[in-house]
């Protein structure tokens, strides 16, 4: 899955090569991109904040992606609606950015949603640690459509 | 400082350039960017959400680097710390993002706290319009600091 989801992500959305991401972990529970520090470095010679946004929308988007092909034939639209991004510490090097599934009661109820009415909304939150300490925090709302 | 501007972006946030930006107008009271929709498209044949946010970003980063340039010999960091975006409607072809600076009593009392202890924090609003509806709306919170 891993390999296909890159290849996916560099041929259907080019800002992801320039991002540099690799995919560290690809499952319909957990998603990890990694993205190198050269192609996001800003002024300050740390990563820039559109950077982070950025590939933590490629991670949550890719794993409703992930998630929903499991349970169908992957013919939902995935379209974010909005992202709360908050900074907290600057990151200096290589970055990764992790989702996780929501919890069970979450995902089931969003399901049922998108199978009784074609479409349905799911909050998904992403994180970036650096060094130890959560740099990103990052909040979006995504709708699948069928 | 169009020119100037676009060379600085371009030189030390790789980014800008993958993202295909050019400046349409670059004063401290209002800026203007554009970009490419092949630059940014994503697999629904639409602008990819990390790019419209990213594209915003650098719009209000650059007001306040040129507005700061013109009080101060521009040796203030400035420094993103939370960014809000609502994606109200797709965008399917090149784009712009305008941001102005706020109002006179605002940008003064912005100044004044700046001045007194060498920190300030003020929030920028961008948009971005397309085919004459509000596309995306962006809010960000950048502290600037000496």
């Amino acid at each position: 899955m891993k390999n296909k989801l890159q290849e996916y992500l560099y041929q259907h959305i080019p800002l992801s090569k320039a991002l540099g991401i690799r995919i560290e972990c690809a499952t319909s529970e957990k998603i990890i991109l990694w993205a190198p520090f050269a192609n996001n470095i800003n002024h300050k010679k740390t990563v820039f904040g559109g950077s982070l946004h950025a590939v933590a929308t490629l991670a949550c988007w890719s794993l409703l992606y992930v998630a929903l092909k499991e349970v169908s034939d992957g013919h939902y639209q995935i379209v974010i609606t909005k992202s709360d991004v908050a900074y907290h510490l600057p990151v200096d090097d290589d970055f990764r950015v992790e989702v996780q599934r929501p919890e069970a009661s979450k995902w089931q109820r969003f399901l049922q949603v998108l199978k009784a009415k074609g479409k349905a909304r799911l909050e998904l939150s992403a994180s970036i640690v650096h060094k130890d300490h959560p740099a990103v925090t990052y909040q979006a709302s995504f709708a699948a459509l069928s």
